[in-house]
């Protein structure tokens, strides 16, 4: 049947699929279409568009979300959760919408209840006592938040540097706004023929002071990471930090995964190490914390000071986010405890993570146990994709990755996402041969992507 | 009674509010805190903010909003309903949270639901059929839309043309993007010691050409107005749209109060006018639409190509938006029909309009009668302010309308807001004599803020 469905796409022009990305379902979640030919209205008007847009690429998204339509394919690429939030957030937010304040305007900051609310669940996990009404910030998805960082910090030419992998977003979060992405890279230390943790992820402390200069102005550190899964120890925090110290830059920590960690004794938060609370911006994320991914509530940590440039940009860019579920975040974390919510959460995820990894163990595929997130880096380089398949054209054009990734969708029928993509061009060869697969699935999706990626024994050399 | 509050606010530092302006209440939802003097970092850590960021001010919200709350005043200030949304659309909500594709991560472009019934219904509209695929975007509130534009086609000195009165975002939504904003004020013809109609506020035509320059490009339309309350004519928007064609212009006409007009005939759209189309990009609002303020659903109309800088913009930015409560305004315009929403909204706008112009007409202050949107522009000028009251050092650097508001919210008890907000300073002159009363408010709202506004007769001349 393999031989089948591979011949198929032999024959078929699997280049068709190109032409119509957009298809209408509700989890082709991340399809971009601002692919830079676009960009130009050709027209009898002709108004250009600005500079800051003009080099946008179609996306990792926009060729794999729809792919997973397209093949009918397990799709373990985007990380969204295809279960429902936990009823005691979902029955807060029916409630809320019941209450006229909360679908009218809230304050620029956040609504008072979540920053409240923030402040109380978060002062023991940052050894202090934070101000709801100076040191939390409500955003629009962390997303927004962290443009909203850039925007407020950056000017023409400044630089950030940022540890690749990262979050593809931060690309053009930091160039809209004028400044230039530095790039250092997280590497692999010791065998990565060989199951590892993610811990052995390395990013080697003196390449990243060498790219510092008197440009630079934020270093972006992003624990637990996507996609490696690796959460930083407080000695590579410390080091990082006393970096930033020595240099005066902000460090912007992306801690999105913050309630999804397997290890409690190794998390650490680098804005509880001495003297970095002052030059911090700690990002959260309402939809990893309670699943629900398409509310768009996120939230930045950090002292007043360093908070009131991004809000100033935030307020002008958004206004403020969307009222009845802020208020239902908000009662997610006064709940959370007596529910014992973060804790099953993560037990649920450790049982998804174990369930997933046995599969690349049966395979014999070496995967970076990750000690936080929700995604599993596997290395394929075992795996022998028929040298004679042909690729759609497009393809060609990508790293090694976006090829082994198109094949395991279209013949195996389980989408992963290539991991190149969030590496700067330089370094993307140190992504080739790695896959990036999602675990925050249902049990039964789990085991449907387990049985079809079983049939890779056949192609494994 | 009044000559009592009166003398206490004289004996009273009233300067003291403004050291408290972040009281905790639902509806203090403008409060901005971003003043410059708070923009840099004055600890050991010093990280300064970016340029685009250094000179927001104070604005008129973090003023007047924690005014209301402060005087007990009736709020006629910001405009927000404080009533609920219609059942039909709440009810939409609610179910929509009961579907997890609703929780999660929506397309960008927004979800193809609610891309299909905003075809639906504005396709008549527009006199043409609106492709959902590619001619809708659906973003995070209209201001994140509009901003998105700007991000789009913006570079660093491009001139946007904007007639003042304007809404006050715009403005950080420029120059955070490079752009430089060019007024040409809208002024009232006529006789404005007598109420008049918003129409007989005009724009001189050679005036706003005469703003126009090599590096112009973008032109902002706002109709029905804010604060003016005017809906431009067919011939004012052939004469806009001429100019625009004439040295090829983008138009942003932001139509967010576009469900919201009294006088059906004419009620035009610059989109549809000969030509236009393509050069047009109309930005639409849920807020309005359905009294949902804080839900932050707006959307973008234009063709494929004019949209796509601001799509991928917006990607950036916001990624998506929030996915149940589109789900739920898409099927607010499914049912909007059968449910003679529009009709009905309008019919009760209209009706609290004349609640409160009724009151103007009583004092003989004289308004302007809006033809769309819900607010209404008073002629203060009648008004005696005792001339030894004692305001708050801040407002003496305030244009005199500023002063009027104050004055009006701490001794009568209602809150409007200074226009001149709404100006640039060297026009600020044109609207000390005015104030802007929302009506988007219940019926007992308005009979309370009615009561207490005639005992204005004791201080008009």
């Amino acid at each position: 049947m393999l031989a089948r469905i591979l011949k198929g796409s032999r024959t078929l022009s699997s280049a068709s699929l190109f032409l119509r990305p957009h298809i209408h379902r509700p989890y082709t979640a991340a399809q971009l279409v601002t692919s830079a030919s676009k960009m130009t209205n050709s027209n009898t008007v002709n108004i250009p568009c600005a500079e800051r847009v003009a080099h946008f690429e179609q996306d990792v998204w926009s060729i794999f979300t729809p792919l997973a339509v397209e093949c009918q394919a397990v799709n373990l690429g985007q990380g969204f959760m295809n279960f429902p939030p936990p009823d005691f957030v979902l029955e807060a937010a029916r409630e809320a919408l019941l209450r006229n304040d909360c679908n009218q305007y809230s304050h620029p900051k956040g609504r008072p209840r979540l920053r409240n609310a923030l402040a109380k669940s978060y002062s023991p996990l940052f050894n202090r006592e934070l101000d709801p009404e100076h040191e939390v910030v409500v955003t629009a998805g962390a997303n927004e938040g962290i443009f909203s960082i850039f925007a407020g910090y950056l000017d023409k030419g400044s630089e950030v540097i940022l540890m690749e992998p990262f979050f593809d977003q931060y690309i053009a979060n930091i160039t809209m706004n004028g400044g230039v992405p530095v790039y250092c890279p997280i590497r692999p230390q010791g065998d990565s023929t060989k199951e590892m943790s993610a811990s052995q992820w390395k990013v080697d402390i003196k390449e990243l002071e060498s790219k510092i200069t008197p440009r630079s102005k934020i270093i972006v550190l992003n624990t637990p990471h996507n996609p490696i899964g690796k959460v930083f120890s407080r000695e590579e925090l410390e080091e990082i930090g006393a970096l930033a110290t020595k240099h005066n830059l902000l460090i912007i920590s992306d801690e999105v995964y913050d309630r999804l960690y397997f290890n409690p004794e190794n998390h650490e938060r680098i804005a509880t190490l001495d003297g970095l609370w002052e030059r911090t911006i700690t990002v959260g994320s309402g939809g990893k914390t309670f699943g629900t991914t398409g509310w768009r509530i996120g939230w930045l940590v950090g002292p007043k000071k360093l908070l009131e440039p991004a809000l100033g940009a935030h307020t002008r860019i958004v206004f403020c986010v969307n009222s009845p579920l802020q208020e239902a975040i908000a009662i997610g974390f006064e709940k959370a405890e007596e529910q014992k919510f973060f804790g099953s959460q993560v037990s649920a995820y450790e049982h998804k993570r174990e369930k997933l990894l046995s599969v690349f163990r049966e395979l014999g595929l070496p995967a970076t146990v990750p000690d936080g997130s929700y995604f599993i880096l596997v290395n394929t380089d075992k795996i022998q994709v028929p040298q004679d398949y042909v690729f759609p054209d497009l393809l060609y054009k990508r790293p090694r990755d976006f090829r082994t990734c198109y094949w395991l969708a279209k013949e195996i029928g389980v989408v992963a996402i290539p991991p190149s993509e969030f590496y700067s061009k330089e370094n993307q060869n140190l992504a080739e041969k790695f896959a990036r697969f999602a675990f925050c699935k249902t049990d039964e999706t789990l085991d449907a992507a387990a049985e079809r990626l079983l049939k890779l024994k056949a192609y494994i050399k």
